[in-house]
């Protein structure tokens, strides 16, 4: 893994953690995205070689609808790139550590992603993410 | 801010969380470190441009052990870069965001640090961090 690619933090309102997070990086989200699958809403900030990922729950069986209403707003996951998901999943999976059910699959921001089962990993929900080859630049990538 | 300087976590056992993330990361900490003065013993992990800092309590009245009381083990912190801390904290402030009490002041890994209360920050406890001129090389810089 080659350096953590974003953190996905979850808010209640986009819009309004939009502004606040305008505020503390000084810089606006280079893009939004809606993810269907995922039943949230997204918006990403490049922070140098990282990335902060906003999410908002579009329905209340939302992962992060859930997460809210457990947790409040806060650091819903941590995304480290890779540029092998196959062979890291792989080399994980031997080292014990689960890979959520219905993962790999494709992500938010062109990308292919797993979750590994937070109970391995202090509590913290882990994402690896590999760039769909062709659809990022370079200086984008994973 | 620059970059995510580093993930501050809060674990129960250095050393065994030190395996685990040796094992997730693909590489041993770089160091580890007692701040006497948060009452912590710390390990550090680079990947690439970022590092992971492990955190376990030395004192019951230390902030990680009421933070693991309250939330078990997880993300802690979530630290960024800054060239210039004290124009950071002077922006940040006319902006309403709040530093916490007794910041900045000296950290782990050669940094002077300042957190933001979380009220501002959409429930994350953010850090700002500051490379201690002359005491690391540029690559290990904030």
């Amino acid at each position: 893994m080659d350096k953590i690619e974003h953190l996905g933090i979850a808010v209640h309102d986009l819009e309004i953690s939009n502004k606040l997070f305008e505020k503390l990086l000084g810089t606006s989200p280079f893009k939004t995205e809606e993810v269907v699958s995922e039943k949230v809403k997204t918006s990403f900030f490049k922070l140098g070689p990282n990335k902060i990922e906003l999410l908002q729950a579009t329905a209340t069986d939302s992962v992060i609808a859930k997460y809210l209403k457990n947790n409040g707003e806060g650091v819903h996951h941590v995304a480290f790139a890779t540029n092998n998901l196959e062979a890291d999943l792989n080399r994980l999976g031997e080292q014990g550590f689960k890979v959520l059910e219905g993962f790999p699959k494709k992500g938010a921001d062109n990308k292919n992603v797993a979750f590994l089962h937070p109970r391995e990993t202090n509590g913290i929900l882990v994402e690896l993410c590999e760039d769909i080859k062709g659809t990022n630049k370079r200086e984008d990538n994973c």
